[in-house]
C-alpha cells in the first residue's frame, strides 16, 4: 500500500486525528523555520518554541546564567529586550553556539502546536530542503507538510517549499502517493519556481512576507531564506521535551 | 487605488465581512457551477440552489405543474426520484428550456451560501470563464474568487478556474492587484495547465474530483467541464430571490 503525501496549505486545514501515525515537517520559511535550522547547523543545542514573551522569559530564567538566550519578533520585529530577533543571519555560531534559545513567533509557533500530535516533528525550510527529504524517506507511513501560513493566509513560500519536499518524495520513494489535490498545486508551484534560485528568490521577494520584510528594512533575509539547500540539518521537535534539537 | 483580485481556495478560508461592497465569483467545476452555466446557456429561466433533498422537493411542488425539475447529486450520484442529475449534458435545451431547476448540490451550494453577502454574486466555471472575467471586469472594487472545494478540501480544478479569471483580470484590469498569495499560487497553476484544452483535461481527470467521477461511470462530464468559454452566459445568484439567473 502506498503512503500519501498530503500539503496542507495552512495548520487549520488538518482533519483532526489526520496526523497520528504520520511523520509531519514543518515550515516557515520567512521567517521561523529558516532560522531554527540555521541556529542549530550554528551550533545551538536547542531551540524552545514558546507562545508569548512571557513564557520566553519566565523558562529563559530558570536556565543557568549564560546559556539561554531570548529569541523572536512581532509583527516582523525584534523584541526589546530580547537577545536576538528572528533574522537567520543574526544566529551566528558566535552568538548561538552552546546555548539553548527561547523564541516566540507568530506563526511558526502555532504550526508546531498544530503539529505535535504526529509522531515525529520535523523543521523545514528551503535551506535544508534536500536533508529532510532524505529523513522523510526513511520512515514509514504517510508524510503530512504542514505550512505555517501567516495569520492564516496562505503565504506561497511555504507551498513552494512544501512542493518542493513533496516532488522530491513523489520522485525517489516507489510507493508514495502525492495525487492529492492541494500536494499538486504546491508540486506544481515547485516545478515553476523552485529549483532555481533566481526564481525562489523572485517568488520570495513578491510574496507578501517578502513585502512585508522589505517594508520593514529586513529585505536581507530573503535572499538568506531563499537558498536551497545551504545546510545538512535536520531539526527535529521533541514534543515531550518541547524542545527542537538536530533529528538524532 | 487599485482594487485587490482574492482567491479563496476553500469557502472557510473567506475571513468575515471580505466580500462586503464586493463581487464574489463562485466556482464548482467538478460540477455544479459547470451544469449551472450548462442549464442557463440551454435555455433554463433558473436554477434554485437548495440546501437539501427535502427543501428541494418543498419547493419544487410548489411551483406550477410541468415549470419545475428536481436535479442535483450526492456523492456524485443522481438522487433517487428527481429528473437530472448532475452532469451537464443531461442539461439539455429539450430537458431545461423554460423551466426552474431545484437543485441541492454539497460544495456549491455552500460556496454559494459562503458567498451571499457580497455586492453581486457570479457563477463561474471553465466553460464560461472569459465571460464571467467581461463582467467582472465592468464593477468596481473587489473581486472574490471563491473555490468551493471537496468536503472541505482543496481542488485543483477550482484553482484552475480561479486562477484563470484572476490572471485574466489582472491582464486586462489596469487597476487590479492580483499581488496576494492564494491569488499568484492559483494563477501559477492556470499559467502551466490552463489555457491548454488537454493539459486542463488531464489535470481535472487527474484530480481527487475527476478520478471519483471516473469512479462512478460519469467520466465523460470531464471533458464537458475542462472545455473553456464553451458558452458566453454569466448566471447570477440574486440573494433576494435566491435564485440563479442570467445576469442582467
Amino acid at each position: 500500500m502506498s503512503s500519501p503525501i498530503q500539503v496542507h496549505l495552512l495548520p487549520a486545514l488538518i482533519e483532526p486525528d489526520a496526523l497520528r501515525d504520520a511523520t509531519a515537517v514543518v515550515i516557515d520559511v520567512l521567517r521561523a523555520t529558516s532560522t531554527i535550522v540555521h541556529a542549530l547547523a550554528q551550533g545551538a543545542l536547542g531551540v524552545i518554541p514558546c507562545a508569548g514573551i512571557d513564557e520566553a522569559q519566565r523558562l529563559a530564567e530558570q536556565q543557568l546564567p549564560g546559556t539561554a538566550l531570548l529569541a523572536g519578533e512581532r509583527c516582523g520585529l525584534p523584541i526589546p529586550g530580547f537577545d536576538l530577533g528572528n533574522s537567520p543571519n543574526e544566529f551566528s555560531a558566535q552568538a548561538v553556539q552552546g546555548k539553548k534559545i527561547f523564541m516566540t513567533t507568530t506563526n511558526g509557533t502555532r504550526a508546531l502546536i498544530a503539529a505535535k500530535t504526529a509522531r515525529r516533528v520535523l523543521v523545514a525550510a528551503l535551506t535544508n530542503l534536500s536533508q529532510v527529504v532524505v529523513e522523510a524517506r526513511q520512515q514509514a507511513g504517510p508524510v503530512h507538510l504542514v505550512c505555517a501560513g501567516t495569520d492564516g493566509r496562505i503565504t506561497l513560500e511555504d507551498a513552494l517549499c512544501a512542493g518542493g519536499i513533496a516532488r522530491w518524495l513523489q520522485h525517489f520513494g516507489d510507493d508514495m502517493d502525492a495525487s492529492d489535490d492541494a500536494t499538486q498545486l504546491a508540486i506544481n508551484l515547485y516545478e515553476t519556481h523552485g529549483p532555481d534560485y533566481d526564481r525562489t528568490f523572485d517568488l520570495l521577494r513578491a510574496s507578501r512576507g517578502g513585502r512585508n520584510l522589505i517594508d520593514c528594512g529586513l529585505g536581507d533575509d530573503i535572499s538568506n531564506c531563499a537558498r536551497q539547500d545551504r545546510f545538512d540539518v535536520v531539526p527535529e521537535l521533541f514534543v515531550e521535551d518541547w524542545e527542537i534539537r538536530l533529528a538524532k
